[in-house]
Formats: structure tokens, sequence, C-alpha cells
């Protein structure tokens, strides 16, 4: 089976996950407990947060949280923060993201107000600029973009919202950044969402990152685990297979992130133009290549991929169960029905090789091609 | 090392570990995904769901989401439902429940009720019923109490409630009571909360079981995963790891029952009653065994007996956080202050032997006559 869906999830690391192994089923004991076997536990996943929290920000600023995926994350940053007045996001947002923001609008908490995105994926950030007033308490703004990879940058965003009311809490989605491009978090960003399940972790463990002196308040309450900011017996199994594999991811990072753009843009140049167009930018993550068969319809193409052994998605997997047929993020990018419509989304591991790309394009190619014939 | 901290958390089964590894590794996709392979986790899952929920329910009256652990199960039925005049729960909570319902007293949200508990840890049913009245919007009795082992009749109890007013929505803490006690729900429970790792599941895996005419609000809020009721991608491994561990312990329940009530009273039998006072009633679980060795230090003979190769709790292990030095429920018992202070929680599996039994009863002694001559 050809895997060309990684932005919906990544196989696991199975070094991570055998690393891991003794978490589950030797040292299972509860971390919050007295006795010397939870203590220790407590220091491993003190080991964990410090090396997942230090690939990305300075620990003398920041913290992480843990919690059980990027959903809750941005769940509770955002129930935690946007709590008067107005606050900001993007139309590129997950639905982690912008179901919240709906749900204040409709308890009357807040009044959302959505920044519009430019073609290539990434928010309008003058647009986004004009919405942020002395009445605004949160900005949320992704920092890849999932469905079609553009890359906001954050840390400039952050500055420029600050400037304008240094009151505003600044979080952002870094769920298919983390791991994958390289970023330091400035201290303009208050809050970073990330989730293992992206970069060969398991699902059901993500956390959360928090700059050091700001007030998290909790969404999880009870025990009062992860110092009173949420509560829950830890998850010690699948944060340490989460520390693991992201010590594999970040030890390639950077060596990744080159030979992805080529296989990328391999992809890209193998497929039949005269099918396919191009969305994703070139300067987007090289985790993601966005294309539309414009006229097709791009789950018709999923499922005869599928047939043929290669994985595709179509945008956001969590978007399956909104039973939307169209991605909300091509239209938002300025693209018509037709080519939200036919989209695909092909995304990679650092696993993928050269012969499966020259593969998946073959496939793409025929059934593209076979489609285009029969909707004559 | 001697393991009597059962009710903090359990040994995941190996044997339900080995069995759900492909689903970390190998069926690895996003059960949201359009493809086959993701429709496959998804029939993997509703097995997963209904192997869980029949064990305890009647499948044409109830259904099952999954949550990732007991904390968040109680915070969805709670947050979901006790949002108008006032709600009633009991002194003997754990603080997944009496936590949000602090928090939603803060909040000016309702008005809670506690009602009190009799000596032998059981809510005293007749002092709860008077705190409802045709006000109280929601009401959260335990199943099992976590820290003396004591067994609320729920089903008996959210009847009466009901009586009194059929608009309460019932909700009850499961966590210690599923898999290690029989039950079977009637229609007027609503909500009954159950977590993974208390039964040989992994920790960040739980469920809130619910009935199905009741409409549940999500908690965690964004893919619309679990049909709406809880966004994120779904833990697939954690589940299916979960499912095993209740097939096996489901298939030996009443024989470890038995065998467990043997054992508690073998281990009670061995103590030294010049040092132990029992606290666990005969008729609660037989999974846990609440003791005092009246001033004595109950910690300080954690740590005692931690150096001679024993682990036994003192109370909640989620307590720990909260670093108040007595346990509230054994106060809410009508303990005084010194029994409080020098309770020992021992609690079972059904792993435990006779062996390690009397091993435990000599460690226990010897602690317990050692500290009580250094107290003098």
């Amino acid at each position: 089976m050809l895997y060309f869906d990684n932005a919906a999830t990544t196989k696991p690391s199975e070094t991570a996950f055998s690393r891991a192994r003794a978490f589950a089923l030797e040292q299972f004991y509860n971390p919050s407990a007295l006795y010397n076997e939870g203590y220790a536990l407590q220091s491993e996943l003190k080991k964990a947060r410090s090396a997942l929290l230090s690939k990305v920000a300075d620990e003398s600023a920041f913290e992480l949280v843990f919690t059980s995926c990027g959903t809750e994350s941005d769940n509770q940053a955002i129930f935690g923060f946007a709590k008067r007045g107005n606050a900001v996001t993007t139309a590129g947002e997950h639905s982690a993201v912008s179901a919240p923001f709906a749900e204040l609008k409709n308890r009357g908490v807040i009044e959302p107000r959505i920044a519009p995105l430019q073609k290539d994926g990434r928010v309008d950030v003058s647009a986004l600029l004009a919405l942020v007033d002395e009445k605004t308490s949160f900005v949320s703004v992704m920092h890849v973009n999932n469905e079609v990879g553009a890359i906001n940058d954050i840390n400039a965003i952050a500055k420029a919202v600050k400037a304008k009311n240094p009151r505003v809490i600044f979080h952002s989605d870094g769920v298919q950044a983390y791991g994958k491009i390289p970023v330091r978090l400035s201290k303009d960003v208050d809050l970073y969402s990330i989730s293992a399940h992206k970069i060969g972790g398991l699902k059901g463990v993500g956390a959360l990152i928090k700059r050091k002196s700001l007030v998290l308040p909790p969404y999880l309450i009870g025990g009062g685990q992860e110092s009173g900011r949420r509560s829950g017996t830890e998850n010690v199994f699948g944060i340490m297979q989460f520390a693991y594999a992201a010590e594999e991811k970040f030890s390639t990072l950077k060596a990744d992130f080159e030979r992805l753009t080529t296989l990328r843009e391999r992809l890209w140049e193998g497929l039949d133009k005269s099918v396919y167009t191009r969305i994703s930018a070139m300067d987007g993550t090289p985790y993601i290549l966005s294309v539309s068969a414009v006229g097709l319809r791009g789950e018709v193409l999923l499922h005869m991929a599928n047939d043929k052994g290669l994985i595709v998605g179509t945008g956001s997997a969590c978007s399956s169960n909104a039973k939307s047929r169209y991605s909300k993020i091509v239209l938002a990018c300025g693209y018509d029905e037709k080519t939200a419509d036919g989209t695909l989304r092909l995304s990679f591991s650092p696993t993928t090789t050269l012969e499966e790309v020259q593969k998946a394009v073959t496939i793409l190619n025929e059934i593209g091609q076979d489609l285009t014939r029969r909707m004559k």
C-alpha cells in the first residue's frame, strides 16, 4: 500500500514504540503515587516534557502541558482565553479551532472575527491586523495549514498583533508544523498546540506549549495533574513514545525537509497537467502537496486510487465527519467549487521514497485520465 | 515488588497489549479517513464499543463515547448537564467529580449540594434524596468509592431520585466498578464513566456510557469524531487494548470477585489489630481494603513499606497533587483526623496471590509495630 495521507496520521515509530514499551508494561505505576516508583515516573515525564519543549522553544520562557490530542490543546487554549470582547482567527483553521470559535459565538461569549486567506493559503496578514482592536482578547493563527500546507510566519504575525494590542493572547495550532518545519517560538507567541500522531507518535497524545508567565485555566478538572493544568492520570506510555518519536523526527528535520521538498516537486512534475492543477504553494510545507483535478470529484479519485493501492486524502480527514462536499479551506483560498471538489491532498513522511512517488504519479495519472474519459 | 495499589492503576494486560499492537503499528490509519483502511478501523472501533458497552448495559438503550480518561468522562457529564438550579452529589466523590462541582459553584452556574456519607462510606441515601427537589438538574453518585471501596446501589438510588424528580440527569462515576463488580445499568441511570487503566487497559483511555435518548453536548469540539460527541482523532490502539483487557476482566469477574473477597479478608485477619483499624466495610468492593494505623502517619508507613518492597496507597493517588494531608473521604465517613491521617489503602488485582497477601501482612505488621515503638 502506497501511503500518501501522512497529514491525517503517520505510522508510529516502531523504535519509539519498543523503547516506550516498558512504560506500559513494567513501569506502569501512577505518576501521582507517593512511593518511589511513582516519583520515578514524574521524573521521566519531566525529561520527556523538556525534550519535547526544547525542540521549539526556550525552556526558560515556556513550559509544556500534556493533553490527549491536538484538539484538546486547541480547545483548552481557546476556551481558556477567548473570554471577552472579540477574538480573531483565520479562514484556514482546522475544525479544532474553528468549531470552538463557532461555539463561543453561539454562547454569546465573544464576537469571532475571521481573517481571509490569500490564494497561497496563508492568512492575509493586513486583513488579520485590521480585525485586531483594543477589544480583542485572543488571536489564533495556525502555523501550517493542514489541507494546502501553507506556512504562516507566526512569530512575525504575533509580533504585529502585539504591537497593535499587547494584551492579546496569541495562540497557534502547530500540529502540522511541529517536528516538520524549523521553528523557534518567539516571546510574542503565548500558546502553541502540538500532537504526537502526526510525527510518528501514537494517537491520544498531544500537548499545549505555553508561556511560563501565562496562567492557563485547566480544561479538564480533577486530581490536579500537570500542576493543576490538566487533570487525569498521565498517559505515560503515550507520552514517552511521543518524546522518543520526536527525538527521531527532530534529528533529521532539516534533511527530511530538503528531501521531501524535492520529492514533492518530483510528484508535481510527474502529474498530467491536463488533469491536475496545483494548489499548494512552492514555499509551503514539503509534507503536503494539494492538487485539484478540476471538474472531477476528489472523493471518486480517492476511491479509485485506493483500489489501485494508493492512499491519498481529499482534505482534512476530520472534515469527513462534517459531510461537507467541498474543502472549505480551498474555497477560502479563492478557488471555485469545481476546484475545491476535485482536490486531493498528497502528504508525505520522512519514510516516503522516490519509488513510491513515481508509483503514485503513475496511478494518479491513470485514474485522472480514466475518470476524465468517463466524464465526457 | 509487592503491588497493592491497583486502585491507583493496574498493570496493563500484556496479552491485550500484544493483541492490540497491530492497531498501533500496522492499521495505523486515521479512522475518519474515507478510504477502505479508515472505514475498516471504524468497524473495529464499533466492535470495541459494543463489547465494552454490552458488559454493563443493554445496547438497545445505551451507547458509548470514547474519551481520554475517567476524568474527561466525568467532566463531560457534569459540565454538559449540571447547568441549572442545583446539582446534587456526595461527599465521597473522586476529585474528577468534586472539582467540577466546585468549579460550577465558583462560576455561579449551579448551587452544589453535597450528600453526607455513612460510616461505611456509602452515601446516606435519605439525606441525598432530601437534597433533590424540583430545581435539581443533575445528580452524580459514584458507584464504588475509590478510597474505602464502599458500593453504592446506583440503580436503586437513581430510581429513587427519578421518583422525586424525573427530569434529573443521573450520572455515576463507575471507574472503580467497571470490570470489577457485577452491574447492569438500569434505565434510570443516564450517564456512567469508565476508565481503561483500572482494569488492565492503558492510561489515556476512558469512556462515557450514555442513555441513547440523551443528547450529550460535546466537551472537546472540532472534527466531530464519535458522532460529534467527542472530537479528536480516536486513540485506536488504546481503545482496542481496552476492549481486549475488558474481555479478559469480565470473563473472570465473578471468580475474581469471590477470590479477592477471600484474599481481602485474609489480609485483614493477618493484620495486627493493636496497630490497624478497619475502615472498609465487609460489603464493599473486594478490590479495596482501607485500614488505619490510628495515631501513626499513613504517608510514613507508605514509605517504610516501599523500602521493604511493598507498594500501598494512602488514598487516591490523584489527591497527592492536592497536598492535603488528610483523606477527605475517610473524614467524610465520620472518622477523626488521627484515623484519616493513618489511613492506608490496600488494593488488589485478579493477579494478586495469597502468598503476596501473606508477605504484605508481614511487612505491614513489622512497620506498624516499628513505627508505634518509635512514636512512644
